[in-house]
C-alpha cells in the first residue's frame, strides 16, 4: 500500500489522556481511535493486525477439529436467568430493558451455545462436539485506563467443547492447551506467556490461563523456576510451593492473562437441560469445558512487550505490512523509477509492504514514522543507494544496516 | 467435510413460531438457531454463506479503493447529541444507563467516524477518504417476523466517503453504484434487483436503493419498463410517471431493500466540525456519503428468492459447500473406496464438498436431507453408479441426472 493513500497520519505527541503504553503508541501511531474509555476503533493499520491476530487463532483452532459459528450479542433475560447467572452476572453485564424486552449483551455464551447444541445432540454417538466463534463481546469494566488490555467491548474467541466422560474432555482439553501455546508463540508471545494454574470452580482442582509476564499486567502470578508453571496469586498456598512440583522456588511477576481454559463440568449443561443418551439408554448430563482469548487484548499484549522510546515494534507474524519502504530524496527520474520498481518486485513477491512515497514530509519525518509504526524491515532508497544499484535494508529490533541488491530483497526478508 | 462431522442435524418439521420461508427452510437446514425474534445465531453451515458474501462484498468494496476498518458497537450518548439523534433514533436505538454512562448500541456510524476522519484530515490534499467496516448492528425493531430480512441484532457493511466538492463525491458514488450492482450479480440476484429513487434528504433529490423483487418484500416499489429504474412508493406522484424516463409503463411490485446509498452532504461534518482547509486556505465542511448493505438481510433474500418445497437451492458463489457427495447403500468395500476416493478428489481439486458418509440415515432422508440442504450439486455413488464406474450427478436446479466418470468430475462441476 502506498503510505500517500493510507488517511491515518501519526501524531507528533502522545494523547494526553491515556497512560498505558499500548493505548499511547497505537493511538500516536494512528493504529486505533478511543472512542471512550474501554472503546476503540481499530483504523486500518490496527485492523490489518487484528487480522492477523485472528487469522492465527482461526488456523490453530480449526486445526483441533473445532467448527466455527457465530452467535447473537443481544441476549434476552431468560436465558440467563435459567443458570441463575442474570443476578450474579449484574456488576459486569450490560443490562437494559423491561419484561419480554428485557436484555443483556452477553459477555460470554455459555447460555446461548448449550441450548443450541441440545436441539442437535440426542447421544452419545453425537459427542464430542467443539464450536467456537470470534465475536464482540461487552463488558462494563469499572475504570478501564490499560488500553486495549481491558475493553468494554472487544473481540474474543470462545471455544465450547461437549463431551460424555471426563476422559474425552481431557484429551480435548490438552489439545487446545497445546493449540493455545501455538497461538502465543505464533504471535510473539511464545517466551513470555506461561501455562497458569487459577481456581478451578466445583469440577475441577484448578482452571488453567495463558498469563503474559509484563510489569504492567494487572494480575500476579507465581513463576516456578524448576517446572516452568506458573500459580496464579489467587490459589497460591502461604507456603507459596508450586502445586505441580513443590518447589518453592518461586519468583512473583506482574502478568497479562491472554487465554483461560476452564472445565465446566455440568454447570451449564444441567440447568439447561443438555442431556444425551448414554450407551446404557440412560439420560446424563453433557460435560462441558470453556477456552477464551481476547483478540485485543492479546494485540495489546503484543505492544506491551514490543516496543521501545521510538515506537512500535512487531513480530513478523502480526504486523500490518512485513517491510516498510522509503524514498529518500526528490522524487523524480531514476531514483522514483527505482524506488517504484522496488515496490511492485515486493509485491510480486507477496510480501506486504507499506511505501512511504509521501512528497510532503521530511526525510527525518519518515524515519521517525517507520520507528513508530514499527515494521519488521525498513527498506530505504536514497540517491547514494541508487548508487550502488541497492535498498539498504534495516531490522526494526536493530541498528545495523546492510545494502542489498532488488534481486535478492525478498529472499532476504522472508528467510 | 464429513456430514457424520457435522453437528448440526436437519429436522422432519418446520418450527412453528416461525412465518418467513428464510427462517423455516434455514432453521429446519440447521444453518441458523433462533435466539429471540430478530437474533439469530449462524451454525456451520449458515457460517459458511454468510463468510462468501461477506468476502464477495469485502472484494467489490476493496476494488473501489475503500478501505476496511471496524468501529465498536457501544456508543457514549455524548456523540449522538452532537448530531442531534440520540432523541430522534430512540425508537430504533438501544439506549441505556445514565449519566456519564448513557450508551447506545449503533444502528448505524456517521457519528463515529466523522471525528475519527476530522483528526487525519487538514486539507483537500487528504480527500477524497473511503472506508468501510462489516461491523454488528443493533436495532430495536418491534415486531421482527421475517427471519433474516428484519434483525433486532444484525451484520452490516456500512461504507463512508468524504470529499471536498459534489463532482468527487459522484465519481465515486456511481463508482460504489456498479460494485454494488457486482455484488448483487454475484451473489445471485442481478436478474431481480433494481437500482430504485428514493427519497434523498437536504442533499440531494434522490437517494438510491437496491430492491430485489420478492413477494414477501416488506417495500413497495414502480418497476419503469421503459428504462428499468425503480421508483420506492415512498416519492411516486400520484401520476404515476418515472423520474427517469417519464415512461407512465411501470408496475408494482413487493420488494427487499437490500443495498442503499445516501449522499449526506455535509449534515453531518458540519455539527461534529469536519473541515478540511481548501485550495484557497479558507475552511469547508467535508462532504459525505454513506452506502450500506445487511449481510444477513442479503442471505435472506437469497433464500427468499431460490428456494422450492424441498428445500434450499443455493446459487453456487455463496454455496456453504459446492457439491454434495452421497453414499448409498452399505459403506463397506469397494463401494466405499470408490466414494472415498471421489471425496478426496474432490478435496484434491479444491472442490467445497460435503461427503454424506452417515451410516445411520435411510437412502431416502440422505436424498431429502441433500434437497433441503441446496447445495448446487448432487454426486451419487451407489452399487449401481460403481458398476458402471462412473458418479451419479445432478443439479439442484434440475431434474435431469447423468453419469459422469471421477476422472471428468471437478471440470464438469466448476466449468
Amino acid at each position: 500500500m502506498r503510505q500517500s493513500e493510507l488517511f491515518t497520519k501519526t501524531q507528533k505527541a502522545f494523547p494526553k489522556d491515556e497512560v498505558s503504553a499500548n493505548a499511547r503508541l497505537l493511538i500516536r501511531a494512528g493504529y486505533i481511535e478511543k472512542l471512550m474509555a474501554g472503546v476503540f476503533s481499530m483504523l486500518p493499520l490496527g485492523f490489518r493486525v487484528r487480522e492477523n491476530i485472528m487469522r492465527i487463532i482461526r488456523e490453530e483452532m480449526n486445526a483441533t477439529g473445532a467448527c466455527e459459528i457465530i452467535m447473537p450479542a443481544l441476549h434476552p433475560k431468560s436465558v440467563w436467568e435459567t443458570t441463575g447467572r442474570w443476578d450474579e452476572m449484574k456488576s459486569v453485564m450490560y443490562q437494559f430493558g423491561e419484561g419480554e424486552r428485557a436484555y443483556g449483551l452477553g459477555p460470554t455464551h455459555e447460555e446461548v451455545i448449550a441450548p443450541i447444541v441440545q436441539k442437535h445432540v440426542n447421544s452419545y454417538l453425537d459427542l464430542p462436539i467443539a464450536l467456537y466463534q470470534i465475536q464482540v463481546k461487552f463488558r462494563n469494566e469499572e475504570r478501564p485506563k490499560s488500553g486495549l488490555l481491558r475493553g468494554r467491548e472487544f473481540t474474543m474467541k470462545d471455544l465450547y467443547s461437549f463431551h460424555t466422560n471426563e476422559e474425552s474432555l481431557n484429551v480435548f482439553y490438552d489439545r487446545v492447551k497445546e493449540a493455545y501455546r501455538g497461538i502465543f508463540k505464533r504471535v510473539g508471545l511464545g517466551d513470555t506467556t506461561y501455562l497458569t494454574l487459577a481456581s478451578g470452580g466445583s469440577f475441577s482442582q484448578y482452571s488453567h490461563e495463558f498469563q503474559t509476564v509484563s510489569d504492567v499486567g494487572e494480575d500476579t502470578i507465581y513463576l516456578c523456576k524448576a517446572c516452568s508453571v506458573a500459580v496464579n496469586h489467587e490459589i497460591i498456598t502461604e507456603q507459596k510451593v508450586c502445586p505441580e512440583c513443590n518447589s518453592n522456588d518461586l519468583v512473583k511477576k506482574n502478568a497479562i492473562e491472554v487465554g483461560n481454559i476452564f472445565k465446566l463440568g455440568t454447570r451449564f449443561s444441567e440447568p439447561v437441560g443438555l442431556m444425551y443418551r448414554d450407551t446404557d439408554g440412560t439420560q446424563k448430563p453433557v460435560i462441558m469445558a470453556s477456552y477464551g482469548i481476547g483478540v485485543e487484548r492479546l494485540m495489546g499484549a503484543i505492544v506491551e512487550t514490543y516496543h521501545d522510546d521510538a515506537g512500535l515494534i512487531w513480530p513478523q507474524a502480526v504486523a500490518p505490512f512485513i517491510a516498510h519502504l522509503l524514498i529518500i530524496g526528490e522524487q523524480t527520474g531514476t531514483l522514483k523509477k527505482f524506488a517504484d520498481t522496488a515496490y511492485q518486485s515486493m509485491i510480486d513477491a507477496d510480501i506486504e509492504v507499506l511505501y512511504d512515497d509521501r512528497t510532503d514530509v521530511s526525510a527525518g519525518e519518515k524515519f521517525a514514522d517507520a520507528d513508530l509504526l514499527g515494521l519488521p524491515w525498513r527498506l530505504v532508497v536514497s540517491n547514494s543507494t541508487l548508487a550502488e544499484d541497492k535498498i539498504e535494508v534495516k531490522k526494526r529490533t536493530e541498528k545495523e544496516k546492510k545494502l542489498i541488491a532488488l534481486k535478492e530483497l525478498p529472499k532476504y526478508i522472508t528467510k
